[in-house]
């Protein structure tokens, strides 16, 4: 009965609105919407979707469809394993605003808190896994092991021989593995390493440790093997059982991989998690992914930063072997704060008492006379049944307990942090044994038990009881700078509202800790949950068939490629291997093209931004026989909604080539076109822009791919999943069968709240809102791009070139003068260097864009301060921003007052305090260091 | 298998509590325990309580019994209803620790943004009843109309005859009021008012509006005929009703009173709610409770804080009408929220959404040939079913929704914010009935239909949208240290954790969203918990029967003196009512004497704070016939357990006196010594402070009160709950049978994870907490009482008189300057002037007390500058305390340094600001402003 859900989601309310509309000169929302959009491209039609409905209904059904998954005890494995989240980190971070609206660090002065967090995690994972540096994590273990083999690859060129993958490897991490290698032409060699590595020459290995069996391999003389053929080891780690098991690095190891779910992270039917990974020294310069390092701020005082950011998008666009370009920051953060609670001794007795409860099943078994696969393990055994797996799976059901039935004849056990001795009964009742005690340690190798030590850092022996633990969270999430202090107008990135009721369900337990194995009948929430919002996804792009498997928007980008691909491979067109690419185009998609085995040819862009069409037609020319498809973003990387877009789709395919529209601006889009319509045969998604999933300081993200019908039997498959593998496509794309499922409710709950009426109405506010800034700051800033109507789409580019060449003020002074202002940053020098790109999205009302565009024109006003000579650029508060409390006590000679340096807007109350000042970004890469710094060098 | 909950909750580790106990010189916290509490008293058993269990199996066990409650669509009425807590408030403010976990904001500076949020709430409370003036809470609405009658009657006490009660007031409510002004004598004379006002003389009048019966009185006739006759008029009204009905203000009323229940909080099965009181101009100073007021701040800039708060415990000890020393903050700021979250208008619809479904349901009826008990309603409606009434009731419970049986011919519909169509329909069925449509408005009485403005301060007309509203309580909730920054070291107030997993279940829908009416059945589960948690309190206190309702310490207070004064009674010994109180007691204790119709006799306290036995057994003597009850806080409000409490006990008891133990500082007891066991006849606990429900800010709290077998028939009642109302007792002391129900869950939870063990170690950890800060500060201030062994119990008071005296250094200073160190201050001067009271609790490490001891340490030698004569006081850092960042940007000519000001303890980037710098108490209280000043006030 209270207000719709549409006018909590969108900022400006009607009168708002009108006055918005009134600034730009038009009579209504259609009426500006009928100017922006090409009519080429307009749907007519409104979106076929049910009418939107009020928050307590959608939360309503979705503890409906919660409650229709059976969790259970979860003891399937496979890299998935019951954990506690420990409450006050549930509560204080997965739950909290001031944690997961965060935008990913790009602005280290204002994302302290999460980037010592993530240090935190980075330090855990290094110390585990006994290797010299880890990355800020990847997107799961699956493409995790997929990475580290390309990254083997790149490092040693020179190695020749198949990659040789442990047979006993996680059934999804090698399909996963298998995907990635394919496209980028490297030989995959399965082989069981227990017989030693296979003759001949090999690049390198992947050995799982302990294996998706259980059995704690052996792996010290696998790798020295591996080491003396000239090939890299990669261990695929289990990081718990490393608190019980020697170090992957002490043995040799020189790339660790795994996941960090069963470090407090909820099971969420596969997803998002937090893969990870770790390399010795020599090899932290090939590091896919984010890595977080420590600098210095102007004030020298140490400051962590992205390190090397430069790797970003991996070596030349033609040779890419990685199209990562985000991470999984909420949830490696949780996983880090997990570690930080427990300490190196509370993880080991963790896994201690896993570890005992696995040997009492154990011996219970072998009592009554039952074989074990392996007499090694950790937390897993596997045990022959001849002829009875499935009916001891399903006594083992009938008592609430999952476990995994291997074949027909053997189940698999995996112990998880819930398991106890009430579990231990049912499984002894499901294999009809009776209880035994076991030998402690027994199933751990005697000399590969760890010796070293891990997680000395004082951060891991601090916090370990809940009150330290709280205000660890409060005084990490107080330094940083997120959706709940204010705006953050990130050109491409739609920071927009994440509504407390999309948030809420992911807690459920029936979402929060399903394996992502179970089977059919306990997944029956998530399943329709599911298929509804690929059905959603599909009506409102305009698509036939949604997957939703891609757990990032590259990892959407490179299975819409792969579907191309295997299109025209099935149709006898091996040849077609030619992707157009604009020269404007996102980093990205040429990597996505290489790595689907696609030649990268670039189309030129017009000065405006907009494909060339005489280059493209000069060039469909050219590669006629051999073109697979064009990758264009529409609207483009330039805000503007390109005219010429429809004629660019039919000269592709008159030439037999796939059309990919990228849909990361999608929120320009929908409910007036739909990219399935106007001339595109895929595209992806990203969620976690146009529906509402939290950014989380970094990810998760999800990049689900939609296609024509044509396409449909090329979608991403799954080996465990039935509904999944029973497509034809091309294997996994991500290590769990839909991705990050758990995270799916959000956008479901949005589109269900919206409705297609709500919908539409956010993508015409979008578009106000940045017309309306782009009407404001046009007076002070030229706005770069404009569309054929004199507007643009939903962002807008303001050019500083011109200032810059002129003033010396760069678009670093302007973004870091902001935050004096009490502003996170637009966009920097992308998609056009020298530039800042503005996305206000449909949730900022109107005081908060008034507020902006105050404080942008109040920097312009300081810049022409410098102009006019006032201020030399050096001495300006532009180029001492962002400034810190600290610097307001010691001596001021600055040519600026103290109150022009922290409260320009005249906010005193409210001020957010940057924690450092400007950060030293080249000193960081030239002093690499990448784990928890001492203590005493925070001492001032 | 991770750490148990009580490694969680104790902040020292086995290290830490070792390296304390060294610096004490004791070998074991047993050695500690015997030397500090007197053998006469101690425990020898361990306390009777199940073993702890894991935090899972405590959340796993709470949401079973949630489960087992049934809340369906709560229809019964009577001041609980429906209603929807935005998702934005619930997550960010409810279930938010730094909103949650504060304390009641007697430091205003560090409370600016609660402060703020209670002062909407007046302003919105103030706005809808079109009075002037609003209390920022009360305990609920019984005790609200309860309070309104002793103010109406310390207003006017030339008044004569007695006061009537409109016999169309709520049941409960009427129960409270009578058993209220029994104890302090107002005749009370229940009428019913539709006939007007009865003949004579009256000295005031309560009417229900709208009535309990639905009905829609016409006011204003009554209200002018009780001012001709020189009473008062007190209206007790539907918050959500006055939105479509006229301002009892505007309509004469002198005071008004109600629940903001449906503004958004949780039914709770009861409580806590906020209730409300509001007056008009002129009796602003009579008025009950805690009261926020504008002043201004030593900048000169608005700021809030308490208003008033000499009133606190109200005129003369020897004859309170009024004990409230406490409000329900954090309900408050709820329901303040909501108003500020839907604004005027949304609540305008709220309420023509439910009056529409009434009518509608009405008009059904009627069509059916029913007749309506009254034709004018707002949400309420009672129709007769002769002999009917049960079935119906039975067949709408079939159908999932709550009615009212009011008599076996009468049945009540009460709608709220969750009915709908379907609710509709299921009524429809449940009378057998068929659909029909209303007139518009078509319940309200025409002549008095809402024609005044409200809440047209701009907080109500800006955040509407779930951005803004984010962002607002994220603002707020920044300026206020609560215990998520740090330590609040407050003596007597035991400012422990309030752990996650005791805290999430109260969001628990069967929790949450139950009517505190329904049948037995259906709210199984709360009767299960709170059965068991009122039999474990009476195990660790020594009694033998406890009750939960009262939903305050002063209420148990009161509570247990009735018991006493009944008891006497039966016993024929209504002579008895003298109450001897020490004269170191809390001025609750002799209100709530008073309050029960007891004659308060003061008792001695020797220098030492120790009652003067000498003079106890002289007033035992002296009023050996009328003896009563004497009431003592053990161990007392000094801070130390006395010797002599059991020769103090026998000494009353051999008059024939009960012995009333005030449990407020039973956190130094608890597994050591038990009330009941060692003299106690009847004790109040505060689960707020021993039992770990968070502080709120100021409220909630529950005082449960706890007696021996000869006075279980005395405790209290409910004339509407089968379980409480088949006692004997005197009548309701709350307005819901189990007070506060709703957060109950919070100490059960915390009680069932600690088990025996686990709480007798917090209360040794917490008695040596406080000997380690009285042995580290009693080298730099003069701690003041200590026990024979020389150790103090769970607090110590720092005496800063000499100080004061020598240097002009107060302890207001010493608790300002606090801030700049990043500090809550702990209790100023009480029990004793100039002294300061530190309890440190058992739940901080030894690295948050070693802070504190540095902090005020460095204070010390701060104050030892000004004895040296190298700071005049004045313009010393300690007399500027605290120091806001606004501070430093202006011209600096203090005698000290920016970096001394702001960063003493060096913390430069984890600093909590102040918002204002010290406030000027006098100033607001000459200048009243208890609304939302207007914006402009905040312009520098």
């Amino acid at each position: 009965m209270s207000a719709p859900f549409v006018n909590r989601h969108i900022g400006p309310d009607d009168s708002q609105v009108e006055s918005m509309l009134d600034r730009l000169g038009y009579a209504s929302l259609d009426a500006l919407m009928e100017a922006a959009v090409p009519k080429s491209i307009r749907s007519t039609d409104p979106l076929g979707l049910p009418a939107g409905v009020s928050e307590e209904t959608a939360a309503a059904e979705l503890r409906e469809l919660a409650g229709a998954n059976v969790p259970g005890e979860p003891m399937i494995g496979l890299g998935y394993h019951a954990t506690v989240t420990p409450a006050v980190i549930r509560r204080n971070l997965l739950e909290d605003p001031s944690w997961y609206t965060a935008y990913t660090p790009y602005q280290p002065e204002i994302s302290q808190g999460r980037l010592e967090a993530l240090i935190n995690f980075q330090t855990m994972v290094a110390d585990l896994t006994g290797l010299t540096t880890a990355g800020s994590s990847l997107l799961d273990e699956g493409t995790a092991a997929a990475e580290a083999v390309a990254l083997a690859f790149r490092a040693n060129r020179k190695a020749s021989g198949p990659f040789v993958i442990d047979a006993d490897a996680l059934p999804q991490t090698l399909d996963v593995v298998r995907t990635r290698c394919e496209g980028i032409g490297i030989d995959v060699l399965v082989a069981d390493l227990s017989e030693g590595l296979p003759e001949g020459d090999v690049s390198g290995v992947l050995i799982q440790y302990p294996g998706a069996s259980g059995r704690v391999p052996t792996i010290k003389p696998v790798i020295d093997a591996v080491h003396e053929r000239g090939g890299l080891a990669v261990v695929a780690a289990d990081l718990l059982a490393l608190t019980l098991l020697e170090a992957p690095g002490a043995l040799g190891a020189d790339v660790v991989v795994g996941s960090a779910q069963r470090f407090g992270v909820p099971l969420f039917y596969g997803g998002p998690h937090a893969g990870f990974i770790s390399v010795r020294e020599g090899l932290e310069r090939q590091l896919p992914g984010r890595l977080v390092g420590v600098s210095v701020d102007a004030e020298g005082r140490p400051a962590y930063r992205l390190a090397l950011q430069t790797r970003e998008q991996h070596i030349r666009r033609d040779k890419a072997t990685s199209n990562i370009c985000t991470a999984q920051v909420l949830l490696a953060v949780t996983a880090g704060m997990y570690a930080v609670y427990h300490g190196p001794q509370g993880l080991r007795e963790i896994a201690g008492d896993i570890h005992e409860l696995a040997g009492r099943a154990a011996a219970a078994l072998t009592n009554a006379g039952l074989e074990l696969v392996s007499d090694t393990f950790f937390d897993t055994i596997q045990v022959r049944v001849p002829g009875r797996a499935a009916d001891v799976v399903a006594a083992a059901r009938a008592e609430g307990v999952h476990l995994r039935q291997v074949d027909a004849d053997t189940v698999g056990i995996a112990f998880g942090e819930t398991a106890d001795a009430t579990t231990l009964g049912a499984l002894h009742t499901a294999f009809g044994v009776t209880p035994a005690e076991a030998t402690p340690l027994a199933g751990l190798p005697a000399d590969q038990r760890r010796a070293t030590e891990f997680m000395t850092h004082p951060v891991f022996n601090t916090h370990h009881n809940e009150t330290s633990m709280l205000r660890y969270l409060a005084r990490l999430s107080n330094r940083d700078y997120a959706l709940d202090r204010g705006m953050i107008p990130l050109g491409s990135c739609t920071m927009k509202l994440n509504a407390t009721t999309e948030m809420e369900p992911i807690s459920l337990a029936g979402f929060a800790n399903l394996h992502p194995f179970v089977p059919a009948a306990d997944a029956d929430g998530y399943r329709r949950m599911i298929d509804q919002l690929e059905e959603w996804l599909a009506v409102v792009t305009g698509y036939d068939r949604v997957s939703v498997q891609p757990n990032a928007g590259a990892q959407g980008e490179f299975a819409g490629m792969l579907a191309i691909r295997n299109y025209h491979r099935a149709n006898g067109q091996d040849q077609r291997d030619v992707c157009l690419i604009p020269s404007s185009a996102h980093g990205t998609n040429p990597a996505s093209a290489v790595m689907a085995g696609m030649r990268v040819v670039v189309v030129k862009a017009e000065d405006d931004g907009t494909v060339d069409l005489d280059d493209l037609r000069a060039k469909c020319e050219q590669y006629s026989d051999t073109l697979a498809a064009i990758m264009v973003t529409y609207p483009s990387t330039h805000g503007v909604y390109e005219e010429t877009i429809t004629e660019l789709c039919d000269l592709v395919h008159s030439h037999g080539g796939q059309v990919y529209i990228d849909g990361a601006n999608f929120n320009a889009l929908l409910g007036y076109a739909a990219p399935g319509k106007f001339g595109g045969d895929v595209s992806h998604l990203n969620l976690h822009k146009t529906f509402c999933i939290p950014h989380g300081g970094g990810g998760p993200g999800v990049g689900p791919v939609a296609v024509r019908e044509h396409l449909a039997p090329y979608l991403p498959t799954h080996p465990l999943h039935p509904d999944v593998s029973r497509r034809e496509g091309t294997g996994a794309i991500s290590a769990a069968p839909f991705g990050s499922a758990g995270i799916l409710p959000i956008s479901w709950a949005y589109i269900r709240m919206m409705g297609g009426e709500g919908l539409t109405r956010a993508t015409a506010v979008a578009v106000l809102s940045a017309n309306y800034v782009a009407a404001r700051l046009g007076e002070h800033f030229p706005v770069l791009y404009r569309g054929e109507s004199g507007l643009v789409a939903h962002e807008c580019i303001l050019d500083l070139r011109e200032i810059t060449k002129q003033t010396g003020v760069s678009v670093d002074d302007v973004a870091k003068r902001l935050i004096d202002y009490g502003f996170h940053a637009p966009t920097m020098s992308f998609p056009v260097a020298g530039t800042l790109m503005v996305e206000p999205t449909e949730s900022e009302d109107l005081a908060e864009l008034d507020r902006f565009c105050d404080a942008m024109i109040a920097i312009k006003g300081e810049i022409d301060r410098v102009a006019a000579g006032e201020w030399d650029v050096d001495a300006s508060p532009l180029h001492h921003a962002p400034h810190t409390a600290r610097a307001l006590v010691g001596e001021w000679d600055r040519a600026y007052s103290r109150e022009v340096a922290v409260f320009p807007a005249g906010i005193t109350v409210d001020k957010y305090w940057p924690p450092v000042a400007r950060i030293d970004q080249a000193y960081g890469d030239r002093h690499l260091v990448c784990a928890c710094p001492p203590v005493d060098a925070y001492n001032d």
